[in-house]
């Protein structure tokens, strides 16, 4: 932590902060500069302490250095973790592809469209019972009944399932169903419901905030991960920006820098970055290129009639594209893109 | 909501979204133009079925013309909405001021602080029990102490209390104490909240997201309407943008646009848009020129020993001046500004 | 300047960049803390060099703390500027109005409506000869007639006039006839137009890039003042963000930041910034509650022919109301705004 | 166009615009819903004539259809530009690879530079005569000296030259020397300087705005070609968010739908959005796997003493690595990626 002094600052300003800063416990070390001065901070854990020094009289600014993220933290644990989800491992160097209608509308919509992903190689099943929905009249999910049609559709294909938590309250019921807990963008940072979802220690699918900072999406894993899951993936599902050709600008230089400071694994969720399905094939090679651990994709097979977000969602014929387009691209990078293993396709 | 379609759609592509927004029971009006053709829809509630006409071959556009929100709509109720907590009144061209410490931090902290923005003719008290902060290491509020805390400062100031939930299963406890419930910036679209805090039937005091369009803001306030209160405050409190200059950009703008599609009261939150005390004055009364109908701001008599936020506290001495400035220039827009009963100032 | 280091950081890659900063002719302060070291840089002028530390092994970050401008800061000047057009000043805590047509158009036009805001008591005219368009097929501005007839119209008035300079070219031309030269928005980064406006030595009223940083804007200011103006005058008029409520989301927040900091005026543009009338007023006030040293707006009295930004345009009567509120409010947060002498009230 | 009427409108207000749109000469299609009126207008060209309406009472909002570009819109020209410099072609399904150092700093290190690139097999070379910098106190680039070390350049190697123009009155002594003018970021809506580089009829790369939409892109490409050149790449090379993990955000998503709505050719420029080399290459792989038509990079042997932009040079080590992935990635993705004729390697 390093504390920059205004140019007019006095030097009682100067040993006020000094004697602020051994108050906290910690070393202060100034420098002597042309203009100004600076003290840098040791000692310190975390940047937590930066509140009692930015108000004191001749501080211009309190600069942290050290991440306030620790068990996300790459300085903590070098190596890339991989979370496994049943036979799924994220984060091994492999591409991983996770698809599935947005919503359970029905049994028969599920078990129809998880049939067809699993058919066609995906490693994962996605699909949501409670779904966060702009608006209070839309359909808000199918509820319990719905998470019985996941278990169901995992029983026929094999396939693990993701699927989204909303209430801390219900994320025990939804973990009794779930292989992997899913937090949606809207809810990075509802600390309850990461608490609560932590504490289960299950493998969980946190999405990035809409305007969320590398940081602040590191804390929220931080969260999980102190309350009791060590197995976090992030996922990368666009951001809010001034551009409107596409619902969301699908952030890909997150990646790289993701990589860089953090363990974890990170994938990209090209569907709900676009809103539209024309873009989803391209958005999801660019997270490819870009060097995303999966993908999480919207698949349907009557979009023009899907209950939740069906201009997004890829055909079957799409689906098939993606999924051989993804193969060979992954191939060119050396890096495994197993189909599952009751890929007919 | 029209249905603009590309100028290469063929006849066939346009009969078919004809018979389709037949089919969801509306009426169809189509418009030939020199380039392209676009069809009108009536009888339509709401803009949920714009997914199953966006996904049709042919269909570049569907755009939306009334508004997803009924209840907070002016258009449903033209007069503006006055919405009151114990004697205090929102939206009726006066101007509210609740201050207050950003955190319960203690007992006598709160009781001091409490005095002192009510001696001075604040209108309200702000503290917060419960906390959502970026990071799992720091101070996270109170808890249920902190409430009969804030309700032991109202007792001894007479001033109604705002205090904000995070846990849906804590709405029903937060509620038995506060005067007015908050939802935070991070929790605007957490509508498992928004539904168990609107069942209430409280007065609630709803922060806009800090991404958060206009639209997506009254569907929150929707939330809380459909499901119980309609006694609904919003705050402007900054939001995301790419300038670093103050932690967040405060969005005046959103004050007369917000007026002119709901009836709604909004107040501007300046201490945490701007995150600096020595700019909460100027967006204070910037907020206040732009016609907002409060203010909400954190006050500390310590800001350097302060738990959460303390260099966005505002000093006794500041305060004052805030109280003197707004009543000023509420007085030269013809806005009545009365202190608190109790005011000694 | 800092250079923190990795916490992989090898003791070679902390002497090889201690080796870069001396040969540069600095001095190095090596930092040892507990996860890393860091190594504070003094006798460095400006931040240019970071770049040659930047890329340095083990280097995670270098931190500037030198501001790169000079001529603009409050560091070199503590005083406010205070600069002058004719008998208007800006700066001096006194609030300026600057109002005219938003494009020269016609004489008839433009001497009309430079007629009416004089008569209403605005300090200063404005409007455009040279209009920089979105599209290539819309009204360009007259140019160098256009300028003709704003002298007329200043003859006319007595109100000094700014208009903008799009081509470093012309700047000569436009200096013969304008009192103050205007930068606009997408110009501001234009380095070829700065250059040259500045060697000119007049007034300059330089807009805010739309998405500019608070560093390139007096970044920006310093390339006038570099290269010959020392009166420069800056206008916040809307940046870029997400929100599509206002063409443009007005930062009221880089005011007392941009003070704190610089001290050159710098005043509100809340007309470009609204993009429609209805929220003039209330930007205008927002902006003079901040601390803006004045305002600029677009006045015209038949806004449905109006060649260009007619809906922003703010017709007689809406101007009037502009001026009262001005007054009043200024007159509360005790700011000097008297009305030009011509004024008929 | 669409004109939404307010749902208070009266009749006289619907019969004010029509006649209105009569008198622009056009038609007027009045739609009954069910809580308001909304009115079609065919005949119209382009979209400048909503400025005439949106200004009406009881006008709500005016929805613009049609593209307000044409020569640059796919409706237009429906199959995709190839834009030919030298023995180089964009757009044709192939991926260019355009390498170099950000700025000429002298004859040796450019002819260095160009010849390593070569020897790789890249397609074109780039490099800065003239350089935008924030500060007026950085190099600025050689001028002229800089465009004849250019030419040499090109000389020796064989690859085409594009560099940068950044005054209107320099452009023509650009074009003498460069196979392709570059505008850049800066200057994307400066246009004085498209409309003088247009006239000389050269290919253009025009670099997107930092903070541009699509629609304003594609406006400053129809500048150029409405004034003489059909010859024009866009470049995409990161927008301004409130992202901080990359010196800007690199929209990959703009890639798809600009090609849905424009034949011309869009490069990718991972570079200047990166800020940082070890995130070139990811961001350089999602940019091909985004569909993009090539790649424009910078290359230096010796970044730590480089001029301008250092950190984000590629090494010849590194970029040895970038031609073989995007070899690889090119013809997973059955795109051609020839070397060029003179590759060594």
């Amino acid at each position: 932590m390093f504390v920059i002094m205004d140019s007019r600052a006095s030097d009682e300003d100067i040993v006020r902060v000094e004697n602020r800063i051994r108050e906290l416990g910690y070393q202060a070390h100034t420098i002597h500069g042309d203009t100004r001065r600076a003290i840098g901070v040791t000692g310190n854990r975390g940047t937590e302490d930066r509140i009692y020094l930015e108000g004191l009289p001749g501080v211009q600014q309190v600069i942290p250095v050290t991440k306030p993220y620790k068990l996300a933290s790459r300085e903590i644990k070098p190596e890339n973790s991989v979370v496994t989800v049943g036979n799924v491992r994220f984060g091994d160097g492999g591409v991983v592809m996770i698809a599935g209608p947005c919503a359970v509308e029905s049994r028969d919509q599920t078990l129809r469209i998880a049939d067809l992903v699993a058919s066609k190689g995906a490693h994962m099943l996605r699909g949501g019972a409670y779904k966060p929905r702009t608006s209070p009249y839309t359909f808000q999910g199918l509820g319990e009944p719905g998470l019985e049609i996941l278990a169901e559709a995992r029983e026929q294909t094999g396939l693990p399932v993701v699927t989204e938590v909303m209430n801390p309250g219900l994320a025990p019921l939804v973990a009794q169903y779930a292989d992997m807990l899913q937090i949606g963008t809207r809810n990075m940072q509802n600390f309850e419901l990461l608490k609560e979802s932590g504490k289960l220690g299950k493998p969980v699918l946190m999405k990035r905030g809409m305007s969320a900072t590398l940081d602040e999406t590191l804390m929220s894993a931080e969260y999980l991960m102190s309350h009791g899951t060590h197995e976090v993936v992030v996922c990368e599902r666009g951001v809010r920006t001034f551009a409107s050709h596409a619902r969301n600008t699908l952030d890909v230089s997150v990646i790289p820098a993701f990589k860089q400071v953090s363990h974890l694994p990170i994938i990209v969720d090209p569907s709900h970055a676009s809103g539209k399905w024309t873009s989803v094939i391209p958005m999801a090679l660019a997270g490819v290129g870009a060097g995303a651990d999966g993908l999480l994709v919207d698949v349907h097979d009557d979009p023009s009639h899907a209950l939740v977000d069906g201009p997004q969602a890829l055909l079957p014929e799409n689906f098939q594209e993606l999924m051989d387009l993804t193969a060979k691209v992954s191939a060119a990078l050396g890096r495994p893109f197993n189909l599952h293993s009751t890929a007919t396709g």
